[in-house]
């Protein structure tokens, strides 16, 4: 299944807390429902959180009492605004809610209709998102050849989507066209995605890997045995510097001293075109208890100082290409990232 | 107190299982006890290994019921080969206990004054360390100035030897003579030294501190934040190449990257003339529960297969110099490592 999906007015998600131990799928009725398990992460990852929020609002359009066009849009924009207050950072559950608030606005239709319009549009959101990330895969599989040990680093899997997923989802398809490759999964401390999750995903496609601590990566670069590094992107500047999951900077720049080459992947949404470089980006603090507890459990002296930075940019001369649903992008990163965006939808 | 101490027959030692979250003091007066401690590492670090293997002994000496120095020496063997088969990979362990069987075989005393012999033997096998580490102490303190932001890794404290310690000791060292100094702590996955113990230590001298994610080191590097990188060593070849801890390497390549100085500090002990380079270092494989457990909490899918490279190397040419007891020894470190162990102690 998807990671998020709606059936018959159902939304079915696989709820990540429980992973790897368990897998309970989690099914939603009601859009208050799809909030709470945004906000409390049973679903995360940038493009699955915009899956979440079309389905959210689908299920509100059904939910809907209204009988006029006006009670139901009143009804929608209220839960659009509940929805998108779960997780006010999410940029892409911001976009996909006023995706289908605009559409549904736009339309001069029954409510029965609005309801038709809805669902489709959510459905459309999602079906992109796969659609998108299918093209990633593949551009990025044409990079990955017979032989590969590749380093990833946190989780960018399907589980991170709505399916298919970013960086890991070229690994999912060099591996499904065949290809002999190996996985070094770091497992991605403070939260442990590479761990928790991207370890589980590449079980469960049947990809071989090996779970190694975040410190052990530069031994297997030092030692020939890595041969290939690939991350996505949370956010990337107009000239190539991609703002990413700590520890992908350490992770590139010793790929780099090992002549090793280093990918990151992500739709072209994620390019910002309109910031100069990576020492632009404002990098998120998180909470101390990510550091000093590890599911519940203490590992810190009471009372310690804790540095918790989200996030590191990777400066862009680290970087061997980006890939996008539009292609891989090479240096001269500037140049080039202007082309593809000026190119428009791919 | 130290890390371990005798007084009265009674061999006191901090159990480090329970720190950072209770401090207890385990006392002993039979030396199987040692070798319990030993095994199940309450009492962990080569130098603290050493101190433990000569007080073992000493409760060994005054345990035996012998009347004849015979009867002493066999009982003297037997209780070192227990000891040392607690821990045996140990060097330091090994060393401690056959230093004080040699003193012991080539004294021709009473069994009273032998049992002083190998009282007095054990006691300056602890108090040559603490000698020794706060020679080495001063000399890294050399380095450090005032404003400085240290970046360590690992646990190279007191509490990993007898008393003061390595790197770290150079730290506390520095902010003993009153310099102004910070120190980020990375937290040393997969076994969180740096989290359980070295935090604990920093906070116990009032160094200013503060705890990461090892993920997290590249960033504070990269922002200009950390201006210097202190670690211990497990082993230094000839050439200056030093194996430690998981993460040095990766540490040590982003440091320099940065131009930020990296330095290890170690006894001459450590220094292996035979070994040419670091390539020639055995590195040592541990087992898969340190990754996919946490303090018995599972953060790992069932079944995943691991990587767990205790040690890793870091090339000569990523430090800038090596601290010793015998004096801060820098690059070309093939010619000057040879100055320095041909000069014999002091």
């Amino acid at each position: 299944m998807r990671t998020i999906e709606m059936r018959d007015g159902v939304v079915r998600m696989i709820d990540q807390r429980k992973l790897p131990h368990e897998v309970v799928i989690a099914e939603m009725t009601d859009y208050r429902t799809v909030g709470v398990a945004i906000q409390e992460m049973w679903i995360r990852g940038a493009p699955a959180l915009g899956g979440a929020g079309g389905f959210g609002m689908a299920l509100a359009a059904l939910e809907s009492q209204a009988t006029t066009r006006q009670d139901f849009l009143r009804d929608l924009e209220r839960a659009g605004r509940e929805l998108f207050a779960t997780r006010p950072t999410a940029a892409n559950l911001g976009w996909a809610i006023e995706r289908v608030l605009k559409k549904t606005r736009a339309a001069n239709l029954s409510v029965r209709d609005l309801r038709e319009l809805v669902i489709a549009e959510a459905q459309s959101i999602a079906d992109e998102d796969v659609a998108l990330n299918q093209r990633m895969a593949e551009y990025g599989a044409s990079l990955i050849n017979d032989g590969d040990t590749i380093l990833h680093h946190c989780n960018t899997g399907p589980l991170a989507t709505v399916d298919v997923g970013t960086a890991l989802g070229c690994i999912i398809e060099a591996h499904r066209q065949g290809k002999k490759i190996h996985v070094l999964v770091d497992e991605t401390r403070p939260r442990l995605q590479g761990a928790r999750l991207t370890a589980w995903e590449l079980m469960q496609y049947g990809v071989p890997m090996t779970l190694i601590a975040d410190n052990a990566s530069g031994h297997y670069l030092y030692r020939g045995i890595a041969n290939k590094v690939f991350y996505g992107a949370d956010r990337v500047a107009a000239n190539g510097d991609v703002a990413n999951k700590i520890g992908s900077y350490k992770l590139a720049v010793v790929a780099h001293e090992n002549n090793v080459p280093v990918y990151s992947v992500m739709p072209t949404s994620t390019i910002d075109m309109s910031i100069a470089t990576g020492l632009d980006i404002p990098i998120e603090e998180r909470g101390e208890e990510e550091v000093t507890t590890i599911e519940g459990v203490r590992v810190a002296p009471a009372g310690v100082k804790v540095g918790n930075p989200a996030f590191d940019v990777t400066p862009n001369k680290y970087l061997t290409a980006l890939v996008t649903e539009r292609g891989i992008v090479y240096p001269p990163f500037t140049e080039n990232l202007l082309r593809v965006m000026d190119n428009g939808e791919g």
